[in-house]
């Protein structure tokens, strides 16, 4: 398959691909997919009657959030990708003389792609539990016994979810120095990222009824990168016995384009064996993992990025189906636009972790630069940049990218 | 003060009350009030030009949430409330003559009265930390070190919150019974509720913009009950180290009536004395505790009613300001309808305590009720009801109930 547009080397947004976003000129916001570096403006495609008998409501694509066309259901969003592919690789496709249709990425300004009504935080990677529970918790027993049994998870906040681009203002916090007997109250001095992958719930549920494994991909619209930033001295301090809070509602980073399950069937693959085996309503068949690279890009302030890690979404033990079945077997429902992060993505080796927390051992082994600066955490005035692509025969379906900038407290 | 609508003696619904709820009979959800045993269609009443120089757009009464009404602000609420309860304190009223305005309330389906962005449980109550850190916890040091120096939080499930009246269905789950070495899934054998009031977002935030003691008020629409549904043997297993999840988000109940902070000023007490003293960003001056009245009623299939427990919100440890500024002390931004719940209110004793966990000690003393049966945890076919009043001078002012009824799993 090959498109008319032109797609520059490694472009994210191959013919192959086809997400979907929220984008803004100078009116209002509507529904857009990239191809290569132009964004299509799919309100205006529809208006001219493209996804006829397939869209009753053309209105769905008007409008600021991607909610209600997801909320179309499968049948009718992985219809609109395939004749948006077949049109962008159909050498005598009439949108070739429809120049209005499309912008160059960089004119568009992207936005917060849902409307998200609840979203939830797993801790699926049993690289990143391990290194965590070493240094929170105890050495000897970093994985805790209900860790292999079940994905752990926790809800958070909805409402500071950013879109890529968007600063970050350091956060301060109640925390607690080793040195003292009190707590103190300022900025945290242990601001970390965590690389993560989100899926979007695309069916929503009613209350009571569970998701089985087996049907969990039909409830999965698709994938986001994400960027679920942490302040580390404020967790340690507020965690016990209820989870992480404030160490995390201040912001999470989320990326403009949300790349659909379908586009991502190519690049299935099975995930780490499980021990012990998993109760029968967590058990799965198939290819349930995915090969996506991940990498982590440290960029000081007015200095060269630096990739600081490379990781791979093929590491999770715990896959989307299982996350989806353990969150909905109490009945919990669902809605059209939930966000479910992975947790942190961490490698087995000292390359591929995904967070600061773990690179600098708890700040015991600050990270080299190439600027010849060190980071045990992450400083006023540094970028970090979550990007993830998966390629195999030369084809490409990526994610983008998720950046913010941290702003003094 | 005295309305000429008759008001049932102990009626929740004085006319120094003025709640805020979503009402419907034939046709579409309105926003309504109620006095004594009538509610009244605010949006009818409003479409009259009652509300005129006031409410701009009569529209923010025709929604299926108090959300639109909500975000007009608290000076333009609070008008509203006080021109309704002139008018029905007035002999002279007009709306003597409307009778359509008005409908007994057993005729109207009362909805969820807001659409919750996100919602949060705190953990404020200094007898309920102690009691259930003795059971899951270590008894010697039941109370962790940063329970007393920061009101403990943790995000909850918003999808998951029903209105006063649906059925709760008994949660399947995964637990690790204690004489097994691996874990089991099925329904809860450790159904449990939990006394808390909610309280009501009014006024939004930037992200970034932290809300201190003194401005928390502001902030605050109103007061709700709320029913923290949970599972104490999922919860148990799971709840390391990121805390409660399926134990929780399987159902909250939460109850029709919104009381505004306003009608509440009349019970304002002081709160506990805090040891130690707690940093400058907690700390607040004047009386911000409120001294209402909670009773929990138990009601066996096909049997009697039967109270098994009186608490009082005035109990709590941390009040709902000091809350709301530690939730926004890292910057976390807060939205009109997010929802803030107290945490279990139990009092100092025995028979003030604010779930079964406590009453029945872990399972350990089952609670006889009055037809003879005994309780560790709720059965199927149990109804919880939780009420709410505050009264002083003759004066009162309550909450109504929130109960649900048990469905097999």
């Amino acid at each position: 398959m090959k498109s008319w547009i032109e797609i520059p080397e490694n472009s994210d947004f191959s013919i192959y691909n086809i997400p979907f976003g929220i984008g803004s000129d100078s009116g209002a916001p509507y529904v857009c997919t990239r191809i290569g570096d132009q964004v299509i403006n799919l309100y205006k495609l529809a208006q001219t009657g493209f996804f006829r008998g397939l869209v009753e409501d053309v209105e769905v694509f008007n409008h600021p959030a991607l909610n209600p066309f997801i909320g179309q259901g499968k049948s009718v969003t992985n219809e609109v990708r395939l004749r948006i592919q077949e049109t962008l690789s159909n050498d005598n496709s009439p949108l070739r003389h429809q120049r209005e249709l499309f912008s160059p990425w960089r004119m568009v300004t992207m936005h917060l792609p849902i409307v998200i009504g609840d979203y939830t935080d797993f801790y699926s990677s049993i690289e990143h539990a391990t290194n965590v529970g070493k240094m929170f918790r105890d050495p000897e027993n970093a994985l805790l016994p209900n860790w292999r049994h079940l994905p752990i998870g926790y809800h958070g906040r909805a409402s500071s979810i950013v879109i890529s681009g968007t600063p970050v203002r350091r956060p301060n916090g109640q925390t607690k120095p080793k040195d003292s007997d009190q707590p103190i109250f300022g900025p945290t001095q242990r601001l970390d990222f965590e690389l993560e992958m989100g899926f979007v719930i695309g069916k929503e549920t009613k209350l009571g009824d569970p998701i089985s494994t087996t049907d969990a991909e039909d409830h999965i619209f698709g994938l986001v990168l994400f960027n679920d930033w942490s302040a580390r001295d404020i967790q340690q301090w507020e965690y016990v016995p209820l989870g992480p809070f404030l160490a995390k509602n201040f912001a999470s980073g989320i990326a403009p384009w949300i790349v659909t399950l379908e586009a991502l069937e190519p690049y299935k693959v099975h995930g780490p064996e499980q021990h012990p085996a998993v109760l029968p309503y967590l058990q799965c068949t198939g290819l349930k993992n995915y090969d996506i690279e991940l990498e982590v890009v440290l960029t000081p302030d007015n200095s060269e990025p630096a990739v600081i890690s490379n990781s791979n979404f093929r590491y999770m033990y715990w896959n989307m189906c299982q996350q989806l079945a353990h969150h909905t077997s109490n009945g919990c429902n669902v809605r059209v636009g939930d966000l479910m992060a992975s947790g942190t993505i961490s490698g087995p080796d000292r390359d591929s972790l995904g967070s600061m927390l773990e690179m600098s051992e708890g700040g015991k082994s600050p990270v080299s630069l190439p600027n010849g600066q060190k980071r045990s955490f992450i400083e006023d005035g540094d970028t970090i940049t979550l990007r993830g692509w998966a390629e195999n025969n030369g084809h490409r379906v990526g994610f983008g990218e998720v950046y913010n900038t941290i702003e003094p407290a």
